[in-house]
């Protein structure tokens, strides 16, 4: 984050961050995403409306893993992705569990002003592959509190997926 | 429920239900959803829009426990919650952990409607105290995939507290 030099300290001053969203992302137990989409449909009237499947996932697996779906649920959006299978993780997360996803336009500003308050980043920023959580770059952060959060560029800037597969 | 009788098999048909929001709802071990909301205000800009404490809550706590606390981040409600303490449990979680607050009109419809999809009903359907989950009448379910599910009267009908604390 050498580009984003901010002094953590008394009357330091952080930019203005804005989030356009938080989405709770519920993360299943691999490869069970898929039936958690099912019964999330017959039990709650949930809509999906987006399926991404995670792009690296082993030949031989016959359920493929879901990286992210996104399901309309009481007007909110919530997110489905399958846990940590083998190295083809496609959330990494300790385990299922659910992931608070935070969208900004400054993922890193905002990572940096939730680390200076107390939050533990993991990993850096990360270009998430297409659909990862709310796509584009993500920031994991883990707070005082012990919840995990994804900052992460709003659904709407899917940038630079086309060149990570290059 | 025998207000509610719907035949649960082949070709049964429910009520349809709706629901108006998905609301995250944080609960932190005990008494540290002070300290929490504090956080996320610092770390996320979370504006807080309302707290509830426990009605119950013995005289010699120095610190009060959080029924429900309402933050207002990036355009979404999140609810922040004091776990289980003693015997004057705000929340009755198993732990601390994230459960989702889902909101709608007719909670007996939806917690039927789920149930007979998977979920599995945790103590009928309860007066919630003033502020809790989202206020009013509520019905805990567990998601066969380790969620747990809130279905709670919206916010705007906080029906009864008060022939509660008669």
């Amino acid at each position: 984050m050498a580009h984003q030099v901010v002094q953590n300290g008394g009357g330091a001053e952080f930019k203005t961050v804005s989030f356009t969203a938080v989405k709770p992302q519920l993360v299943v137990e691999a490869p069970k995403a898929g039936d958690a989409i099912s019964f999330y449909k017959a039990a709650f009237g949930a809509e999906e409306v987006s399926r991404s499947l995670h792009p690296k996932r082993k030949a031989n697996q016959e359920v493929p893993l879901i990286l992210s779906a996104q399901l309309l649920l009481g007007g909110t959006t919530i997110l489905l992705s399958d846990g940590p299978d083998d190295s083809a993780t496609p959330v990494k997360a300790d385990s299922a569990g659910c992931i608070l996803c935070l969208e900004t336009d400054d993922v890193e500003a905002a990572v940096t002003k939730a680390v200076a308050a107390g939050a533990v980043a993991e990993n850096g920023i990360e270009e998430g592959e297409g659909g990862a959580c709310c796509g584009g770059r993500v920031g994991k952060l883990k707070d005082p509190y012990g919840f995990t959060w994804n900052i992460c560029s709003a659904a709407a800037t899917r940038l630079k997926s086309a060149d990570l597969e290059a």
